[in-house]
């Protein structure tokens, strides 16, 4: 571990936290690392409901450490990059994580930073943070599914401006186009996340949001049919489940349900 | 026939109401079966160009009723779904048929009533309405379609948002995020209807809105590719169409168009 | 040439104008094959950056000219379309062409009108432009990939309203629903183009915006996995271009970035 990533359990809620605050948070490969060994961690713990992302002091995240792209680009501008391996986008591991997963972009995100917002399945921002995805500024292509992902949250128009001008779109802007589902104070970006996470850890059932998450990032890249045909199966599988059976009794009953942990082994 | 489901002509416009006031509509077999088969009747009557389905009374469609729930999960949660029969999404139906189908969100909707609102192809909501997709709270999966659909209208993380937290949320969000078309005050609401209907009859192919719904539904899902080669192909066939000689002479000869009635035998 | 569209160079920008404004710039088959030829010499021409389309006078393009519409309905409504021809969707080519299109909306568009500005990438709008579908009130479908483009930028819900009821929205609806990007005063609106034109002159890489474009055209069509393998092959031969070093190289040396000029060959 690099120290440069740190984990809280706040009740429900995993806290991840990055903390290289005087590099606005950029991000090594070890970093990187880290933060999918607490999530792949806090997706275990059956105490965790959901995992937020967030970054120490003023920035989010600054993307990739200059380090990194130095490395990358080389002297002379050669990539060091290892062509033979099937390289997954950056921080798609996180659409694999069977548990909500829910960026607190506390200050400004830029490049990889945007990219892990992005990742995340929602976003609640601090009103003074801002957004660039700056890969056209860096003579960069859209990285790391950006060109898949970022249509299907804000429209097709919308994602090639972002990604063409690089420009800077503030938190009221990213909740306009739907980047953005939540923006609130800064001194409260934490407190808006942990109570939305304790209001499910009340009422909700962790199993159907784990089932959920995979419906919706697979429905969104296949036909109708296809999602039907296998949404009948989980249909099934659910009311197999003991969290059915709660449900609806603590419904009958009015009563807060009780529903079973979930530590994404049955995934 | 249940006598919980009504249906009533007025003008080009097929109005079916569920009818079950004190229960906030909840939702029977029966009943369903009495939307589609009022929803098909509709759709073959010359003289209904689109269909709206509202609710009597404060709410919309409570979802389905709890007797239908607790045979679902059984005493001990054992499900009674015939697993054998590939089950299409409830509602689905109204997919298919070719004519729009309005919702008339007169209050609340929760659960399958939250499905039926949204296999509307529009929604126009009264200012009070609320919606709720409910299935995480009842322990279930986002059933239906939802995880389909629903990404579709409003983007991907608000959908993830809405079948995760089971939020209630009012018209006004409704239609910030694209699920409801138009906000109305709650006793006006189906006078936008019927205006919005009756402008269409004044003015638009019967042919045309059955051919686009079609079109629409089927080129969400597919490349763009399949799309331009099927589209072709309806152009041939609109332009030989009676109804595209009358468009275009209607058009030069600055007056109403007279187009042929559509009753779903041709789609 | 029919001498009914004009082309000039404005900086970075090709200006490519209707110029037919005392029919409102309707269409005939010559004038889109010149908008055709303008925006691929535009594409071959290493001093432009990005390509704007607009009209001349108080509207945008009021579609197909009559008589082209008359000559395909015939007087008995009888097409002459050729049917044997696999027909591309009209201005589709400019979905092909490797630079920003950006339509500057300056009044009404209807019809291919319409069209025209869905095709291009973005759309500046005057705050008096309005737009309309058109199709449904002349007996024909919703032609050209609006049923597929449309539903990709505003929403499955909007584009059914959109193409149904072929009702006019002005600029601020287009740009509360995603259709437009940006909404100027008329008197400013070509200026508003040029600006962010001459704004990513200055700082992206042309090479970027051409790779990014066909990411997103091919992404929002296919699934995950696909687009995740083909960006990677796109990241490694871009980080081996000239531009992804000078991208590192100008950031690190904080001065403004010398990016190479892009002319279609490699695309």
């Amino acid at each position: 571990m690099t120290g440069l990533v740190s984990y809280e359990r706040r009740g429900p809620l995993g806290l991840i936290r990055l903390e290289r605050p005087d590099a606005l948070n950029a991000l090594t490969h070890e970093m990187i690392a880290d933060v999918e060994l607490f999530a792949r961690a806090a997706e275990r713990d059956a105490d965790v409901l959901a995992i937020c992302i967030t970054g120490a002091g003023r920035g989010f995240c600054a993307g990739l450490d200059i380090s990194v792209l130095a490395a990358q680009t080389g002297a002379e501008g050669v990539p060091t990059l290892n062509e033979a391996e099937p390289r997954p986008a950056l921080f798609s591991f996180l659409l694999d994580i069977s548990k909500p997963v829910i960026g607190a972009i506390n200050g400004v995100g830029a490049g990889g930073g945007f990219v892990l917002a992005m990742m995340c399945d929602l976003r609640f921002m601090a009103e003074e943070a801002t957004l660039t995805t700056v890969f056209s500024r860096r003579g960069l292509i859209a990285e790391h599914a950006t060109s898949w992902l970022l249509p299907r949250i804000v429209g097709l128009s919308r994602a090639l401006d972002l990604l063409w001008s690089s420009r800077r779109i503030d938190a009221a802007e990213a909740y306009r186009v739907g980047f953005a589902d939540r923006v609130v104070p800064a001194d409260r970006l934490l407190d808006a996340v942990e109570a939305y996470v304790a209001d499910m850890a009340a009422t909700v059932s962790p199993r159907a949001l784990a089932v959920m998450k995979a419906q919706v990032h697979r429905d969104v890249g296949r036909p109708f049919a296809e999602s039907v045909a296998e949404t009948h199966h989980h249909m099934i599988a659910a009311l197999r489940s003991a969290d059915a059976g709660e449900g609806a009794r603590s419904f009958v009953e009015r009563r807060p349900p009780r529903f079973a942990a979930w530590t994404g082994e049955d995934k």
